[in-house]
């Protein structure tokens, strides 16, 4: 699974095609079989008690997998998450960003399959884990 | 599982607690053996194409469950989600709210667990489904 | 999603597809949206305890499910189960078969989403939540 | 999070809390953060065209992370299971045993957490992925 578009082109079509969101988040790093995603976290995404929200750690895990995807099968802006589950584990760290490591355990003609481990920026303990599907559109849709 | 907190007092919790994000919801009623909550679909939980984004299906999710069970169990901010999970069945209706129905499946001394299925306000046909789990804290940090 | 097959055409294909444990499961009835499934519970699903084992639960939500979509789309023995989940609730009751509820959330060209709620018989509180995605092969391979 | 029970121990506690299924599966070997189990696959494991029945994967995690958290605190018979999810990736091979690989990423006071890959012995590609949660039952019932 040969990546076929760079850190650069992934946040340049994130910044496109997920205008609203795109500043919250940067690509890190493509790795062998996945990608880390950063969260840049901030006042919306903390709740009462400094923890990040659910919400917001759903959003990374399934960009991160979603970029994981793209990475391989280039800008086809049309896959759609079919199911996302998120364990969460632990408070996060206060004060830093969330670092999403995403791998893809699947990437079939129809179906994408991946899981994700979030830690605080320098923490090694996993604040959540989750597991995101996708579904691929046909190819021909993509032309 | 009486109800113990009225549909007026889960509203005035959410303010209290979770003021960044209780202007996008309302609880609509407290049911038998749960809650149907709504999520006033803008701008801002929208997707290209006119979707409703994934985190914001969570979130309406989340807050589903977790008003349902503190409905019966009196206003614990304590308590967290420890897993969360969506499928994502169809694209919502465009223009309309979104209507979460949730029941509570267990309310347990340390865990409860409930269910939900989302559609556009009119619709039928389900828009998500959801089951998420919650950690109850020990009743004694309750006092 | 009209059904197409009796319980009785299913139960034959359950004999002939799945000879090795048909006769652990039975079809109640035909639902309108779903499927009642029972597994008679004998010592080789017990677990100490008098629990029933959490694979035989799976199977039981993964058998309605699959059996709830081919009474809609006929007997397609190539449907596979992509994503299973359970939630565990309450230790069932003692010596008395279980009941699955199952109801098709989604019957999709390429994927079907259905949850489940499974009962101790004679009994109101859940035993145990699941849901199923299914990957239906494309109609082609069906000839 | 130190092993406190060894293979041979693990193994025998196996065989002596559920001596109706221990036969089928062996501790592989403990690991830094989790455990390898094998599912010795036979007829009993096999549906219609060589695949592995989803229950039968799902046991074989269920077990490892069961076993991964006992070689932690002892063994607790009575941790029991209270979320299990499969993701089914790709048929297993044909003819070879499966090799479930758990790591353990919460083992709270409550709640334990693991998540499992499952491959056919000699590949790599993933047949399952899987994520457990355990309800860890209060000390003092362990004496």
């Amino acid at each position: 699974m040969q990546a076929v578009m760079t850190e650069a082109e992934l946040m340049a079509f994130m910044r496109r095609a997920f205008a609203q969101v795109a500043e919250e988040f940067r690509v890190e790093r493509l790795t062998a079989d996945g990608i880390v995603m950063r969260l840049k976290v901030d006042d919306r995404h903390l709740r009462p008690g400094g923890t990040v929200s659910g919400p917001s750690i759903f959003a990374l895990a399934d960009v991160a997998v979603y970029l994981a995807i793209l990475a391989r099968i280039g800008p086809v802006a049309l896959a759609v998450t079919t199911n996302g589950t998120v364990d969460f584990l632990r408070k996060p760290a206060a004060g830093v960003d969330l670092l999403a490591e995403a791998r893809l355990l699947k990437l079939g003609r129809v179906l994408a399959v991946g899981d994700v481990l979030i830690r605080s920026e320098g923490s090694d303990a996993p604040v959540a884990r989750s597991n995101m599907t996708y579904s691929i559109p046909p190819r021909r849709e993509q032309f």
